[in-house]
């Protein structure tokens, strides 16, 4: 699993981020790709990446502010003159369906595929053998929602040796074993499943939070999450600016993954107001609240190590 | 005037050329900017150039295409952001106002300003003391239209040493000669305006045009022009796809401008399949039809001199 941020602006795009848009890169998982958030360009950023438009499986919309939503019709035109054929998700708050609909009829793009669309709502909002998608709504000007994905366990690992060693021939019988079955050998021995299996690694649990201001919402999306994205609009100087406005301090994104338990910290959405020089300031700002927290800069990469359960920048 | 390409590729963005916007700048003219399409990311190519988003006074829409359209709601948005708050003028086909209007609502975008919308017909589109906008409906694969833009003849230029020898005094009387009427003296001695006034020089001619098959419009749109922006999707070997998909060859767009007397020739919404090393060869495919040609790059600008009504590369 990889998060490979496209654009980590607020707002509206500067010289330095574009507007909000997130893949979560699930190649190795399911071959597949999830958006979150399609800002305007998204695509222009995809063409500096290695991701294919025809593997985006999912797209998660936070909220309807444009600065998260203008770079979508253009994203799902060109997933199609580019030959994707397989049938894209696309979840979302009210409108959004109206929105795509719109903006294709009128610009007469006719698409290849289907489109699945999916009103927000609180709770588990898709689920299927290996991840599991809750969401919540947050705190912000308008109604904006929050992602937690969830891996399920990894598949048991089968002891091949040990197996072998008491006598179990190659072939379906060691696919039931994996499976959790016990199995009668041709001899009348029963071999127990437990025997020869090891427990499944536990699956990584990522948060990606729309626009928020401090919300027990978040806190609750990311419980022991190995990592959290979540917008950090301002910074402790222009609090008042994020209350006003429905957005986050630093120090907030910080409170929320600390108080969930979570592992590691991505700050998102940054004002352009914030240039490369101020970020150490921004990440002392935090230190005694979380001290594994990054700032996200366009195009950046971190990805997920299963042996360690860490999050390391590519 | 300058002619600022912000995209000039066809379709889709490639990493070389964003989608259809062109800004026509009329800063010396009438301190704004005029833009031509407005692909996704036209804002985004702005933040490198040193137009200002509040300058843009009128906006015309060639036809519904999405790579034409879909950056049109992140500009509006960014230009209120930014503190624009006059008026905005969008000319379009029918659609864009059911389009711009939409989006808008469903992001929650509110302007600062107000939009005017003219719905796109043939004949005089606008005019005022400075210039005049024709149209005329060119040959696509839906309605889509090419823009004939031309400036009024500059102002009679008063011969001032002329007048003051002539005994015309400072003052109100020299605003009347410049403006055309002849005066009298307070001796009784009758200057004519003819007598101290030089005719003001012509203005220029441009012809933007959306994307078209070879048309009778394009020709009558470009005549005599200064220089011509005509869509060249296609080349000699692609010839029938030009055809069947509604659009030109580098040699029809020649043709046109060989065939209107236009001055000059700029090739635009070009397929992301040609790439810098074809431009030799394609320049050379229509040398013989029209020798002033040039094959727009993004950010690419060319300038008119009024004084040698030549179009130069910046
Ligand atoms: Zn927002
Ligand atoms: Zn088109």
């Amino acid at each position: 699993m990889q998060l490979l941020f496209l654009g980590t602006g607020a707002g509206m795009p500067s010289k330095m981020r574009h507007t909000s848009s997130l893949a979560l890169k699930l190649l190795e998982e399911r071959g597949t790709v999830w958006l979150f958030d399609c800002g305007e360009a998204a695509q222009h950023q995809i063409l500096h990446t290695s991701v294919k438009l025809r593997k985006i499986e999912k797209i998660f919309i936070t909220h309807m502010h444009g600065d998260h939503i203008f770079g979508l019709p253009g994203l799902l035109g060109s997933r199609s003159f580019l030959g994707g054929d397989e049938a894209i998700d696309l979840y979302g708050p009210p409108g959004l369906q109206e929105y795509v609909e719109t903006v294709l009829r009128l610009s007469r793009t006719h698409l290849t595929y289907r489109i699945n669309y999916f009103e927000q709502r609180e709770g588990i909002l898709c689920e299927d053998e290996g991840m599991t998608v809750e969401t919540a709504e947050l705190d912000h000007a308008i109604p904006c929602w929050g992602y937690r994905i969830q891996q399920k366990p990894l598949p048991p690992k089968l002891l091949i040796e040990k197996a072998t060693a008491l006598g179990v021939p190659k072939g379906p019988l060691l696919a039931k074993l994996k499976n959790g079955e016990d199995v009668r050998l041709s001899d009348g021995t029963v071999v127990k499943s437990s025997e020869v299996t090891e427990k499944g690694e536990p699956g990584f649990t990522v948060a990606i939070l729309g626009d928020t201001r401090f919300s027990e919402a978040a806190i609750r999306l990311s419980r022991d999450a190995d990592v959290i994205v979540h917008e950090a609009t301002f910074d402790a100087e222009t609090q008042k600016l994020a209350t006003d406005y429905g957005h986050s301090t630093f120090l907030d994104a910080a409170r929320t993954a600390s108080l969930a338990g979570a592992k590691n910290v991505i700050f998102n959405h940054i004002s352009a107001r914030f240039l490369p020089e101020d970020e150490k300031r921004l990440l002392g700002q935090v230190k005694e609240v979380h001290s594994s927290a990054f700032i996200a800069r366009d195009l950046m990469e971190f990805e997920w190590h299963h042996q360690t359960r860490e999050i390391k920048k590519k």
